[in-house]
């Protein structure tokens, strides 16, 4: 089956977008879908950004609002920027490796996301991240001490250094298995034919 | 007949996609397409830039270039970065306001798309700028003389500014009478919707 590989961070509002409705397009697609949680700390660090650039560039913040409004009320989701943006997904980032592993992966990412973008909560909170993790059908307490072993961070770092080399600069990404980057919600159809050829 | 204003800067690459595509939408959607030209140095300067930021983030350059070869592929346009980029769009923006005042000015503008995006050729030399203004069906002396009119000059200002205080910080960039702002060429679709509510 043809692979994509979904590249997402989960301060990334763009990435809330395309977490929702990727499991749906893939299946129409026929595309076996990759989840690569990695950091955009790092790589915007090496960009000279210390933060968000929808912190830094205020009139990209305000549109980047309007923009996800508009495309959430189209497709039913609801949205809100959480206090503080961006968010620290460190936590919910290593829990989703462990996920991935066991098999609850997808819809812990979804419900992080759902609690950040469309509740407002504060994802680096361990209380919300239990909650999502009870949701996804995982123990909430064995997950989180698997989320502290040595080959997770290990694995976070390593997902994090081959975006920087894949040429990854920003969150959603999409890679096919020929090599293709395809960056932005808004490619994700493109991504998926492309993963075909 | 609902309007829709097209905010375009000749140096940039994704404005060339819409440019060569918005009127044969807007003729689909039932909407008038009011050509804008504005200049997005003074825009970028104000966030601290002094080039493009597919300059300043050579990651992100590289990724345009081969987005913009796949979407250019795909409907049938050619398309390679000029030499140097970004280009000097100062005198063709001036050029264009004449054009949009006589009549000649989508034509002047596809034609200087093309030359600078498709054929690579250097849009601030007169010369080529000539060509396009004959092609387009324009006296190009007489056109050159009208560029450099107070009135021209300061309209280029005016539509500058005016951007600015609309939010806006890239191109293209779309904006309906209802005031909803829309960017870059994956927005044309929605934003033709949107100037019909």
């Amino acid at each position: 089956m043809p692979k994509l590989t979904f590249w997402f961070e989960f301060a990334s509002t763009y990435s809330y977008l395309s977490a929702m409705r990727i499991e749906e397009l893939a299946v129409k697609a026929g595309v076996e879908i990759a989840w690569k949680p990695f950091l955009l700390g790092p790589i915007f660090k090496a960009q000279g950004w210390d933060s968000s650039p929808f912190n830094l560039y205020p009139a990209k913040g305000k549109y980047m609002v309007r923009d996800i409004g508009r495309m959430a009320e189209a497709r039913g989701l609801q949205f809100r920027l959480p206090e503080p943006f961006p968010q620290n997904g460190l936590h919910a980032a290593r829990l989703a490796l462990v996920g991935l592993e066991e098999g609850w992966g997808p819809e812990f990412v979804k419900g992080v996301y759902r609690a950040g973008f469309a509740d407002g909560r504060d994802i680096s909170e361990p209380a919300v991240l239990a909650t999502e993790l009870e949701v996804a059908g995982a123990n909430a307490e064995n997950a989180m001490a698997r989320a502290q072993a040595p080959h997770i961070k290990e694995k976070l770092r390593a997902n994090t250094g081959e975006a920087q080399a894949a040429g990854i600069f920003g969150a959603p990404s999409f890679t096919t298995s020929a090599g293709e980057l395809f960056w932005g919600d808004d490619r994700l159809e493109q991504a998926l034919v492309w993963s075909l050829r």
